[in-house]
């Protein structure tokens, strides 16, 4: 019997965006595997990455300093590699929206630099492109498969699109192995909670974890499909060990829509059943920062991720809030420094 | 009565790309109609500004050799504009793939800074956006209307597409009046004929009027959609006057597919017709560059366009391309300069 993902036994593998929520994570479950792993990571203030993150693996890793917009560091970090999981960008949806330039810059210029330098230097490589489910904006058809028309809401959908497509022109012109899945609200350990930029169900933890009241915006009945980490991974994981799905675009979702308000209350008990603190929450109005790029409802299908990968999502929503509450509750102050 | 697009009599206007081949032909309608018109251009080498274009309106224009990625003269030029045609982008597809950096830079950037110096200086003007089929690529329903997903080939339609994208979104985010034409292989007068990379079409009345053997990649049985350009320019000008279609995506094509080799043998025809030369055609195999980015056939429905500003294509194929004979066999030289 062959033990899972050992295509990754002493392979080198860099990591883009390898300090923030799912490189650092991928890292640790990389190191697992015995792969060389090197993370790469430009540190931009506000952006995620987190050298605590990697704190146990430090001794296994090596780690660059160094942006996907810079081609000389690029080419040089590209080479050699077998895989490369390509996570770096902007990420925030609405910073895209005050300064859509630093998101151009970042997820449209630095995707053709970081696909151009693999080209040059590394043609051999796989890439996997972590992309989102910001692509689709408020789908017309739900859940969402991936010949859905694309509407995003924000610079940084567009953008992520973009990004995805240069991928996929990369793949079909020149030949790389490339393949790109679009992410559902990813969460888990790692994510930062100090602030609501990094993902939302994170934050709420952290907020829950303090015994503070949650704010709801409006009624909370939005649906969304949060997806666990460790199933995010698994699907970046079979992803580049398959050379059949070089130029595929790939949903990955835990197709367990809930409501916000079922999330915030999930959260809510987590916390308490993890720790006895005892938090709140409240209904206010959206902020219209916030309004303004809401979605609405939102639901993606998973269907060609499990007919080509062979995956499927382990890990259910209760399941996943409570590892991740259990992840961050012993060390709280840390991970809100 | 009131006379057809009056709305722009007196009105200041600004033209982006306004020495290249849609500019410059607007300018002389603008400038027929009474308009107070602009024209901005980079004339960046090879990307279809000409002087000759607007040699005989050049005393009724001003002139700006003006970059769209420069936000200090985007400031200051869309200040006080009632409309904004904006033409000016890399236009390549074959060059969006050996140097997909500078159209990331123009096409992506260049966009962002227009919309920003616009929200900024001048939220109460008009904006038409000119954008391409080139973004539906080879699309999955033919003819193809707005909702198709769409699937470009090459760097150029992914980087149209996310620049109509940044226009919805200032449109819908900021209440800018910004609306997007999907125009389909336009041809016509003042398309520069002494290269291919401006337009094939033009490029191949160009060889007929010469007498030169016109080469047919293939077979030449696909299909296209070739748009007069004052079709083109009579559903911008529509698009600019109604205030209903801010925030639209509209199709802008001929409806009227011939093959690639209907049309050489329309161009052989018109140019023997006006000018007794005689042109001839061979069949070659398709070039590795150009092949790459092919779409195979293509149309695409006007509907909305027909529905939302009761436009209708006026100029039929045969007609189209004997205007234009006409229009080049005087002074051919100069064109060919």
């Amino acid at each position: 019997m062959t033990t899972p993902h050992s295509f990754f036994k002493d392979k080198p593998v860099l990591i883009t965006g390898g300090l923030g929520f799912l490189g650092s994570n991928l890292a640790h479950r990389l190191v697992a595997l015995g792969a060389r792993v090197s993370l790469m990571d430009c540190l931009l203030p506000g952006h995620g990455a987190n050298w605590l993150n990697i704190e146990d693996i430090r001794g296994s890793v090596s780690v660059h300093q160094r942006d996907i917009r810079d081609a000389d560091a690029m080419n040089h970090l590209v080479k050699d590699q077998a895989v490369i999981f390509h996570i770096a960008g902007q990420t925030s949806h609405v910073d895209s929206m005050t300064d859509p330039l630093l998101d151009v810059d970042i997820n449209c210029r630095g995707n053709v630099v970081l696909l151009q330098a693999v080209h040059q230097h590394a043609p051999q490589a796989r890439v996997v492109y972590c992309g989102t489910r910001a692509v689709y904006g408020s789908p017309k058809e739900s859940p969402a498969h991936e010949e859905v028309t694309p509407h995003p809401t924000d610079i940084y959908g567009v953008n992520k699109w973009a990004g995805e497509q240069y991928h996929l022109l990369f793949a079909r012109k020149f030949g790389l192995h490339t393949v790109c899945l679009r992410l559902s609200n990813a969460y888990g350990p790692r994510a930062q909670i100090k602030a609501p930029s990094f993902g939302i169900l994170n934050w709420m933890l952290g907020q829950a974890l303090q015994g503070k009241t949650l704010r709801i915006f409006g009624e909370g009945n939005q649906l969304r499909d949060y997806t666990y980490v460790d199933d995010a991974l698994s699907a970046m994981l079979l992803a580049a060990e398959n050379p059949a799905v070089a130029g595929e675009v790939l949903n990955v979702s835990s197709e367990q829509p809930v409501t916000f308000k079922h999330m915030v209350l999930t959260a809510i008990a987590a916390a308490r059943e993890a720790t006895g603190v005892e938090a709140g929450y409240e209904h206010v109005a959206w902020p219209e920062d916030r309004k303004a790029i809401e979605v609405g409802d939102f639901a993606a299908s998973s269907a060609r991720a499990r007919s080509l990968l062979g995956w499927s999502p382990q890990v259910d929503f209760e399941e996943g809030i409570s590892r991740t509450v259990a992840f961050y509750a012993p060390h709280l102050a840390a991970w809100l420094a």
